[in-house]
Formats: C-alpha cells, sequence, structure tokens
C-alpha cells in the first residue's frame, strides 16, 4: 500500500529565511542536501553518541570528507544524562578550542539527547552558529529533531535550560533506524501512534493495517511510516513554531506520561513507554466527554507496544503530585489534551480532578 | 545648553511585537514602566552584584513589594569573571529552585557583567523568559543594556557563549550612576564619545562645549549625556539588530581596544580605558585615509580620561596577535571602523598591515 510520493523534502514554513526542509534521503546525500540548503564546507562539529558512534560515525566521518568538510567528531556518552550542563560546557570547550566561527556548523547526529544538546549548544555557540539535524532514532526523525526546542536538563526537572533554535536542515535516513535496539523502535512508535491519532485518520488506518509490520519494523513499511509521521509535526509546528496553540497537541498523553516518568524515576518507563500509559489515561478521559471516540480501536494499537509492569508500590497520589507541579510551572489550569475522534485533537482545561484521578486509575490498572 | 526633549522614551523599533521602549525616569518609576511594557506584578528575580546591593539593593525592594511584586534578590560578586558558566548556574539553580514560571521575568539590576549574564540566563530558562534591564553604570545605561547581546565568557576569550534576547524594556535612571566609582565614570565616557563620534556630530560639539562638567560628571550635563548616547546606540541596533551592517560602526576603537586588553590581561585597563587607545589607534588610521578628518579636535575630548601607563614590556607583535585571533573568529579580512570625518563612520578591510603597525604605534606611544 503506497501512502504517499516521499520524492518530495517536507519543509517547516515559517514564513522567511528561517523556513527549512525535511530531507529523506540516503546518508550519502547528506552533503548535497547541505548545499542546498547553503551550509557550505569547511569546519562542522559532529555530535554523537556512543551507540550511534559504534554503528555510523566512521561511515559519515567518509562521506563528510569526501565533499571537502573538515570534520571534528564529539562521541558523548549514550543517555539522558549526557542531557547535562556538564556535556554542554564539553561541546563548548571542543568547539572554542578548536576556532570555529560564526559560519561552522554543529550537526547533530543522534536521538533526541544528542539534537536536544547540540541544538542549545548551536544556539549559544558565538550567540549563533548554523544547525543540522541528522536525527538516528525513531523518535527524533518523526518528532524531536523538527521544531526547533533545544535544551538540556536540570535537577529540578527535564528540559528547564534552553531555547528555541531552528535548524538549517533536517535530513532523516530511515534506515539508519534498522540498527536502533528494539525498545526504543517501540518507544519511537508511541509518537508515531500520538502523530496519527491527534491529525491524521488516514494514516492511523494505514498503520492499524500494517500493524504487524510496523511493529515488526519492516522495511516495506519503514520509510512510509516515518515520513508520514515527520509530515504530521513539520504541519504543526510550521503554523504555531512557539506552542501558542496548536502545537500543543502534541503534548497529548505528555501530562500523564511525564508524571509517569517523573514518579517512577527517569529510565524505569522509556519516555515512549510512558506515553503510551499516558495516552491510554488521555483516551478514557476523551471518551468520558466523546462518545463518539472509538477508544477499543485506539487502544488495539497502542496495545501492541510491550511495556515493563508498573510496580505495584506507585500509588495514584505520587502521579497526581507530579502532574501538580507541571502546573504551576504554566501557571495556569493543567491543560490536556483529548480526542474528539481518532485524528481530531483539541485542548481543554475543563476537566475535574474526580475525571483525573479516573483516566489515572485506569491506565495504571488501579481502583480508584 | 538644552540637547534635547528628554521626556519621551526612545524606541528599539524591530519592527513586530519584540519592539522595546528605553524610558529615562527615577528609579520609583519603574513598576509603572513594566505594566506599560505589559510586565505584571507577580515573581520577579531580580541580579545585581555586591556594588549595586550595597548602595540600591533595599531601594529597589521596597519598590517593587510597594508595588505587589514578589522580587528574588539574587547578588553575585561584582567584576568581570561573574560572567561565568558557574554563576549562569547558580541563577538557573535560584529561579527553578524558586519554581519561576515562563511569565516570571528576570531584572538585570547592574552594570554590562550583570546585564549580559541576566539576559543570557532569561534567554535560556524554560526556552526564554522576560527581560527587563535597569542598567547602573554609565557603559550599560548607553551601550550594553540595549541592542538584546546577552552572554557569558569563556577561558577562550570574552562573550564567546551567548544569545540575541531582547528585553521588554530598559529603565535607566540617570541619577544612580552617581555613586559610581570615578574611574568607570570615565570608562563609560569613552563609549559615549565613541557614539558621538560615529553618528553624531551635534552631540560631539555638546560634548566639547560641556568637557569640565562632562568628566566631572556634573548633574546638569548628565542627563542629556545619557539620553543622547544612548539614542545613537536605539537608532543603530533599530535598523541593525544582528550587526551585518551598520552595527558594525559601534565597534569602533575595538578592534584595536580588545587586543590591548587581551594583551595586558584583563582588568589592567578598564574596557573603556583600553578603548580609548583603540579610538586613538582608529583615528590615526583614519586620518591616514581621510584628510578632512579633524583628529586632533577628537583627540583633544579623548584626551581628557586619564589612562593607566602602558607597560613598557608590552611589545607591538603581542597586541597584534591578538587582533589576529579575532581575525580568524571572523573567517575574514580584519575589518576596521573608521572615520571619515567626526560623526560619520564606514567600515572598511582595505588596510596594509603597516597601516595598522603605525596606528598601534602611534596609540601606544612606540616607535614603530
Amino acid at each position: 500500500m503506497l501512502l504517499q510520493d516521499r520524492s518530495q523534502p517536507l519543509t517547516v514554513d515559517l514564513g522567511g529565511p528561517r523556513s527549512y526542509d525535511v530531507v529523506f534521503d540516503d546518508l550519502e546525500k547528506l552533503p548535497q542536501a547541505m548545499r542546498t540548503a547553503s551550509v557550505r564546507p569547511g569546519k562542522i562539529l559532529v555530535i554523537t553518541d556512543s551507540n550511534v558512534a559504534g554503528h555510523y560515525r566512521s561511515r559519515l566521518d567518509g562521506i563528510l570528507k569526501a565533499d571537502g568538510w573538515d570534520p571534528l567528531i564529539l562521541t558523548l556518552p549514550a543517555g539522558e544524562t549526557t542531557k547535562s550542563p556538564r556535556h554542554l560546557q564539553a561541546i563548548y570547550d571542543a568547539a572554542l578550542a578548536w576556532h570555529i566561527d560564526r559560519q561552522t556548523p554543529v550537526l547533530a547526529f543522534g536521538g533526541g539527547v544528542i539534537g536536544d544538546l547540540s541544538g542549545f549548544a548551536a544556539s549559544s555557540l558565538l550567540r549563533g552558529v548554523p544547525f543540522v539535524q541528522v536525527p538516528t532514532s525513531l523518535i527524533a526523525q518523526v518528532d524531536s529533531a523538527i521544531g526547533g526546542k533545544t535544551g538540556i536538563n536540570h535537577e529540578e526537572g527535564k528540559n528547564l535550560i534552553g531555547a528555541f533554535h531552528q535548524p538549517e536542515l533536517v535530513f532523516v535516513d530511515p534506515k539508519l533506524l534498522y540498527t536502533l535496539p528494539r525498545r526504543e523502535w517501540h518507544g519511537g512508535l508511541a509518537e508515531v501512534f500520538k502523530h496519527a491519532l491527534i491529525r491524521d485518520e488516514a494514516f492511523f488506518a494505514w498503520l492499524e493495517a500494517s500493524l504487524g509490520n510496523v511493529i515488526a519494523r519492516h522495511p516495506d513499511v519503514v520509510p512510509d511510516l516515518v515520513y508520514r509521521a515527520a509530515s504530521v509535526k513539520t504541519q504543526i509546528v510550521s503554523r504555531d513554531e512557539k506552542e501558542h496553540g496548536e502545537r500543543m497537541l502534541l503534548n497529548f498523553g505528555h501530562t500523564f506520561g511525564h508524571a509517569l516518568e517523573k514518579s517512577l524515576g527517569y529510565g524505569v518507563f522509556t519516555h515512549g513507554e510512558a506515553i503510551i500509559v499516558g495516552m491510554r489515561a488521555a483516551l478514557h478521559m476523551s471518551r468520558r466527554f466523546n462518545r463518539a471516540l472509538d477508544q477499543k480501536r485506539a487502544e488495539a494499537v497502542l496495545g501492541q507496544i510491550p511495556l515493563p509492569p508498573i510496580p505495584a508500590s506507585l500509588g495514584l497520589p505520587v502521579v497526581r503530585e507530579a502532574m501538580n507541579t507541571d502546573k504551576k510551572r504554566n501557571r495556569s489550569q493543567l491543560r490536556f489534551i483529548l480526542l474528539k475522534r481518532i485524528g481530531q485533537a483539541y485542548v481543554t482545561s475543563d476537566v475535574s480532578e474526580a475525571d483525573v484521578d479516573a483516566a489515572l486509575a485506569y491506565a495504571l490498572g488501579r481502583p480508584v
């Protein structure tokens, strides 16, 4: 089943010179895409992690050098703890000791952690240098590498230090995903399902029909899946760069999911796994207000992602408290993203504490 | 001699919602100006230094509280070494432990160090919170607080980490300058003279005619001087926010001056003192190409600023080498800002090494 024409790049249209393309091609075509994006050969600072470097470091190095680039590749430890002031400083030190100038690009070659960290470094080195995203995880290819959110974590919470800094180019090679650990593939599918649920019923139907191949990462479906999921993200951030409105829809399942991640301690569930649970809570709440929503159909798809057991010791009050911390941060009612039906999401604050408790209890499999 | 009507705020016009006013008034009027700028009472994180706090901390605290604000005042050590990752982290820690939200403003209450550091913190906390500048030094009131350049230093050089982050408001009370140490007043005058020399001959004539009062910081001239010097900066950054063209003129004397500061080791000369020497070099070079320039007239004004002796051990090659480091950073010819005549500056790269040596030798009082 052909879902779409994948030969055209997607465009994040910000109505001016900050617009940029999301290009889908083999890694070997990266230099050509950079030229098209007016990023011209010279020094280039590549940031990657130890997992990605193990698979692709020498290949990328060769591709860049063959095209006249002078790459310096900085390999950081894999994992969320790398999104820290210490590793940000390590990038600053490497970049400045190497005497980069204002035209030297920073290229993020990794998943969301590498992309967020490198993007913030690019935004703040010499008050901003060009930035190129080459995402290597599913979650980064369809979500985090697109839209310009960059940042690092703080002990008070995730992503609390950062900037909006749009890349010059996002270059996606879906074939890089075949070396991804299975659990990360599954985690990335959470965001793919999210994009279909909030905005794209035809895509959801396609995912449903291809579900076996989707879960198994079959080459027949991967390129289509990545392109279509990325196109949802691209459309949304084109219309609402800084999350004043429509971009909030991308937080479907995230209010619950973040609270779960935080309550369990980061690393017990992957982000994607927590978002699956969060979307189940959001679906339950959505159904309460929208009887036309086919909750079972949505859950049948989400249910294909294997999840770790939720520890019996995790109580509802702990999760609720974690949600309230988020709430304070936004000086507002807690906002929920709900579905009217599959493919159509909306934002509401008109939800009672009992509704929240019922949704949480449902998703965690607890009595209210 | 009345130079201008000072009752109107200056405006940094960036052609959209990021435009902002530079308001001149007594510190007591700050809350009213914040309201006008749509910065509304709630928590406010004030960053200041130990010198400014000694004079004005309790006064500002009282003004804010009387208007319904809840200020947290963070007092950092005075001095250039505070523009560091360590103090940036201290601001992050204080802000996030206090649970600021996206509407909580950061207010810089100090000179250029506090303004640059706080502005970068404001740009990166929660991906950007509102920022208010209340500059307390002459150099900050007429120059560094206006235009959105923020950042910290790195061991490789000054201001290498940072962002463009425009404030919501710059609030200037020239009366705060009467407690400034004399040497800082004089250093600030270097930037005032610079603004007159590059763009405003009428202002230069006024400074000349008022020179005794200007050097002595007489209340008859201070408010006019601050307003007029700030208006030059405001006009330039309105037309060229990110220094692609006209804003470079503000670097008059800075190519030489930065090299001198760096060669001597930071802290021997103040920034302003180094800029005085740098402007003398730039005037010498300007005169070489522009015979209509009245170099003596310009130097008669600059000569009023007392300078520390330049150590005899400082050789021309060291200063030249420091200039070349700057050059590499910009991947370009070294650019010089020269004067065609007093009040009219231009950018050129068409300068020989012999011209540079001659200018340096002149300003340092050395044989070529």
